[in-house]
């Protein structure tokens, strides 16, 4: 079994182990939600690993602190959700100095100010070689129900918050998790389904179909302006096509959204949010690119899997 | 710094970053305390590395997937809390088989059935050399409030809820975590503070003594008590007195608790829950082993410490 064949398992295991009757949504999106006393918790888990999602000699210390609570802050976007509190366990190799120790904890401090989420505590740990950093986000969604990846509907827009591909060369390191556009979004807009971008586009999406039931048409002249400098700088190296980069990279971070607006219907939420439309939910589950002649080509998910 | 010193570092640096107001406990105890609708929330992690805290060797993995919840389910117990949902990331090797992984989830999704612990979602990723689990678990105190490290009174009597020392010889991977027991005590009892005895009764013993300001005397007749079968059989090898294993040995994950009723007047909970007193707290800030005879030792604290 490969990664996701194995999530699957996982979820079919646990799924009658222990209460759930106040788990509306357990395993398999992008936080679990909990009910307590009529709100809405939300609880989520990121691992960063020395050598897997980052080069010690390509990432300052507080860059990959800056990763490790960014990714769970980007998971708690993509419900809809805002930050409560996050708890940190780290396994330190004794290779490592304790001014960058101390560099990971700047890196992550500084993003919890910022998003305002306490880091309120954790488990510390020696580890026989790597940096290990488990971040898990306990959230919350006070004023709309939790964005789920299984509400799109046929019909919908699909929207990205930005840019796409190449991120390897930095962005992966430096982004910022989209909890000020999300909130803007479900406040604002019919949101039906969000997931954010980590795995890659045209994997995510196919997630975010799956769940819902239904297919996706994306539009290859859309999907020109989401293609990020840093895809086609990256394609120059690869060989690939910008836009195998933009669909294909993970690690973008930014949120696809399918809401019940189109373009031209679409309200602007302010300068600090950019929606880019890039196709939209069809009733057939399949998942395809439409080029501006109308030919079309099947879209296979090829995002990063882990084994 | 050592591990505890990073930890106070940790604590200051982190202490003000992000929204505090809803967080009367943060790091320091064994699990932070959130608030949330007029609710206690309870939220702590743990990190179980292959080689740290298992031998491949000489555990199953239902052993070792047991133990990585388990040792949070016991940080709930000392909070007087119960389990609302668990989430798990695993870093997996190429090396481990699909069915060793399976064993690792039996062995977490049994105790989180019989500890009513949904679990809930998580985090999978590869591992280069090394089985790396981390659960965080959310807890939820509702009918008393969390009980805390800090809360310990002068003359307070203390309570271990087992025999202890030697678990490396097996029980590090099949204790049960206290939480039916600890229920009981904060429901009958006046629990002042608790904490569970992961890194030994001696550190352990320190850290509650600090967080209370206040010192203890263990009674060397009575522990005499609490030298497990284990620590007797561990002392014939290392050449160590018992009494040293009882102290100093870490995961017994029994509780430790400072309880404000001395043992003649403590009621019976019941057959499934013995309180063996070891001790009391004193006014001096100072933790003393007090002989049969009268006489007074320091007792210093040596369990573990990862760095």
């Amino acid at each position: 079994m490969h990664e996701f064949e194995f999530i699957d398992w996982i979820k079919t295991y646990l799924g009658n182990k222990g209460n759930h009757d106040q788990i509306p949504v357990g395993i398999g999106d992008d936080m679990a939600v909990i009910d307590f006393r009529g709100g809405h918790l939300l609880l989520g888990s990121d691992m960063t690993i020395q050598g897997v999602h980052f080069e010690e000699s390509q990432a300052t210390a507080e860059q990959v602190g800056h990763k490790a609570l960014g990714r769970c802050l980007s998971d708690c976007a993509a419900m809809g959700g805002e930050p409560l509190a996050a708890i940190i366990s780290v396994a330190k190799p004794v290779s490592l100095s304790e001014e960058w120790l101390k560099g990971l904890y700047y890196g992550m401090g500084e993003l919890a100010d910022r998003y305002r989420c306490p880091i309120v505590g954790g488990d510390t740990s020696g580890s026989p070689e790597r940096l290990v950093i488990d971040v898990a986000l306990l959230g919350r969604c006070e004023s709309n129900p939790p964005i789920l990846r299984s509400g799109a509907r046929v019909g919908d827009t699909l929207y990205v918050t930005g840019p796409l591909g190449g991120s390897i060369l930095g962005k992966h390191l430096s982004f910022e998790p989209r909890i000020p556009q999300a909130t803007l979004m479900v406040r604002n807009l019919p949101v039906h389904a969000m997931v954010d971008i980590s795995d890659g586009l045209s994997s995510d999406l196919n997630h975010l179909c799956k769940e819902s039931g239904c297919g996706a048409e994306l539009w290859v002249d859309r999907l020109e302006a989401v293609i990020s400098h840093d895809a086609r700088r990256l394609a120059e190296k690869t060989g690939n096509l910008p836009l195998v980069h933009a669909l294909d990279d993970g690690e973008d971070f930014e949120l696809l959204a399918a809401i019940g607006l189109p373009p031209d219907q679409l309200p602007s939420l302010g300068e600090n949010i950019v929606l880019y439309p890039i196709g939209m939910i069809t009733s057939e589950r399949t998942v395809s690119l439409v080029y501006p002649d109308g030919t079309r080509s099947a879209l296979t998910p090829h995002g990063f899997r882990h084994f």
